[in-house]
């Protein structure tokens, strides 16, 4: 399979066979992500953040750094020409020749999309808009992988805000790929859209709920994501929901040993501290496997490996 | 010729003989700007920038990148010891210690020529006040001697904000070293400054002209700049203007078909998108050759080149 | 004396015997400043830094680089996930995924304690709540060792704002090691703070006084900080003071030929710039010894030196 010079900029863009092989070679650049590598020695990585997001960021200059690249670019649109009044298009075919891959983050829905049809180099969107964080989804799958082995035949279940997180709409396409059942837990308000629902229901099963108590018996898999107050014009609404997807030890009494709970963070109180040292709780390592999968990503898309 | 340890301050401290001499250094680059080198291994560049310019900065970092030496410093003036009252002379005899070779971004006129007076090592002027940007002028220099193979004859069109530009300024400096004719289109509102154009007018024939249209056919290239709105008080002079000083297709329909465009960019609407395919659109591969010849200036500074 | 995988959370932390091996293995280090190593090849230095410091933080970047190593991190809590309410812990449990080392900078007390508690990887304070800065106070021992070939026997003076100044509790600790006589002169609302004065009383002979004037004759090592106007709710009360303790080559007529000047850095106007040029004036070689005594303790906390 070759990826060299391809674009990251959905989830929906990768076959269950390419993502398979994307995995594959995530596992094996953990030794190199362990002791360092020379193999991209010379490239180049461009982040273009036109929103703020040190995590991605960290995450994919310490994947360029530990395979012998090195990073440039900016953390936020404030100081850059686009408050100028320059578009996408001309900030991406300026910065295609500082570099040799482009990583974007993008307040706009298809901004990865436009930035990739304009560029020579490639383009990895890292998260645009509402919809799409395909490389955090990745890191997901890869995740679950590797703590239980398999993806097939597991019940995931994504708790919290599904309507505006980035993170669940991609996660939850790339788990449609496998053979999974899945649960939607999230207050009313934050129900996952209906598009994104179709799209999956046509390939698994999916059920929704608003307890998340009453499912945790029979789920393999929680991945929990942040609900921000922001989202609710009544705070006595927020308050109640806050409390109902709290996942503490009392949470866990009724759950399976082998549980494994993720959360993309940054976490705030919708995981208990208590919950850190639990063989459950997985969020800390998968903070490690985004660096793999992304050293996978940029020596793929550069032709370093096939 | 020994560039070693020369500070540029200024397109003014070179002559045409150093001039050519750094573009023909920057032609040599362009192979390593290609795949990469260890010229500069071990080697940092302190970028200080106390104004933001992301597109000099990043052309600085991946030409310095591209050698393989490394980058440090900081973007905008906001989080560092200057807001704690800190004078420049203090700064620069501060990061001299961090690095080998120091470029500065400055609001004010002088700054670069005041930093030098004070490092120990080289200072690139990357902008300051609104008279002087010299590595950009040679940028622009280098672009025109490899998109037309020569500077001299040649009939140059210099178009939009002349008044604060701090490019056309360095610009038509270097290019009164040559044997060319220079036209200054501009509103009136925008002319360039009586001082810098006394000094040119000794050198070459210099005319100056408010009607883009007429001047078209006989030009080879044409530098267009951003015109922007705040320079006008009254809002319907502005519109007036940008509609007047915008190149488009109907422009270009009576231009020569060897006609270059320039462009320091960020472009906003003095050049529409239609003209982006065109041949005659240089100023993406001009950013290309800012990399190429800022390569050539830190390895000339940092007698690495002789 | 093995360092690997120490931290670096507060002076205190260390014996005399420590500090003496430290100091050591940074004079080993200063060949290496000048001319660069492999040492540190592939490791990750992380610089999460909660409030600004450019100086700080480009003295550990460029430490970092001149082993051989890279930089990864963020210059200010803006845009960070601790905007969207992460807090410390977790900030420290994902980064430390990205890098092999962190430096962290804080606003608040015991920041640097928390985080080494919770990191699986060595965490260096870069400055914490008004207390400690205890690299800073290592290069000021080091700069006082290489000026004057000895600590012990010296009379050192610190002047200025000794309340709420971090460098000087730091340094008052680690001067309070060596056999040395100590002058602490401020304005009456800037005195130390009596809980540090009563730490280093138990160990060395401490005086406090107003009057620089009067100390200068018999002193051997002047430690100059800032005030700043903001710590004086009267404006003419703070005019009075920044008089009074202002260094200028009046007050070195009577000062030993052999003294000392050191300063933290940035100066305002505590000290002229007409003493810059005196042999006595230290404070910018005390930059230069910031960046060895980082090497050396980069190197140390890596287990690359022993």
């Amino acid at each position: 399979m070759n990826f060299q010079g391809r674009d990251i900029a959905s989830i929906e863009d990768f076959t269950r066979e390419e993502i398979n092989y994307l995995l594959n070679t995530a596992k094996a650049m953990e030794p190199l992500a362990a002791k360092g590598s020379d193999m991209l020695k010379g490239k180049i990585l461009a982040n273009i953040f036109f929103e703020p997001s040190t995590r991605t960021r960290l995450s994919f200059e310490a994947a360029m750094l530990k395979l012998g690249g090195s990073a440039i670019g900016f953390a936020d649109a404030e100081n850059t020409s686009v408050k100028k009044g320059e578009n996408l298009a001309d900030t991406v075919r300026t910065v295609e020749n500082y570099a040799d891959i482009i990583t974007l983050r993008h307040p706009l829905e298809g901004a990865a999309k436009l930035a990739a049809e304009f560029s020579k180099i490639p383009i990895i969107n890292a998260g645009s808009g509402a919809e799409e964080h395909p490389t955090q989804a990745l890191v997901d799958l890869y995740t679950i992988k590797k703590e239980r082995r398999t993806i097939d035949g597991l019940k995931v279940a994504l708790v919290g805000d599904l309507r505006y997180g980035r993170t669940v709409h991609s996660l939850a396409y790339a788990l449609s790929l496998y053979n999974i059942e899945l649960t939607l837990v999230s207050p009313d308000a934050l129900k996952m859209r209906r598009e994104v629902l179709r799209a999956i229901q046509n390939r698994i099963q999916v059920s929704e709920t608003q307890n998340l108590e009453k499912i945790i018996p029979q789920t393999d898999v929680l991945y929990v994501t942040r609900i921000q107050k922001e989202r609710f014009p009544d705070q006595a609404e927020f308050a109640k929901v806050k409390g109902a997807y709290r996942v503490d030890l009392k949470t866990l009494a009724n759950a399976k040993k082998d549980l494994k709970i993720l959360h993309p963070l940054p976490r705030v109180d919708e995981i208990a501290p208590e919950v850190d040292s639990t063989p459950q709780a997985c969020y800390f390592r998968q903070v490690w496997n985004g660096i793999v999968v992304r050293m996978a990503l940029l020596a793929l898309l550069l032709g370093q490996v096939k």
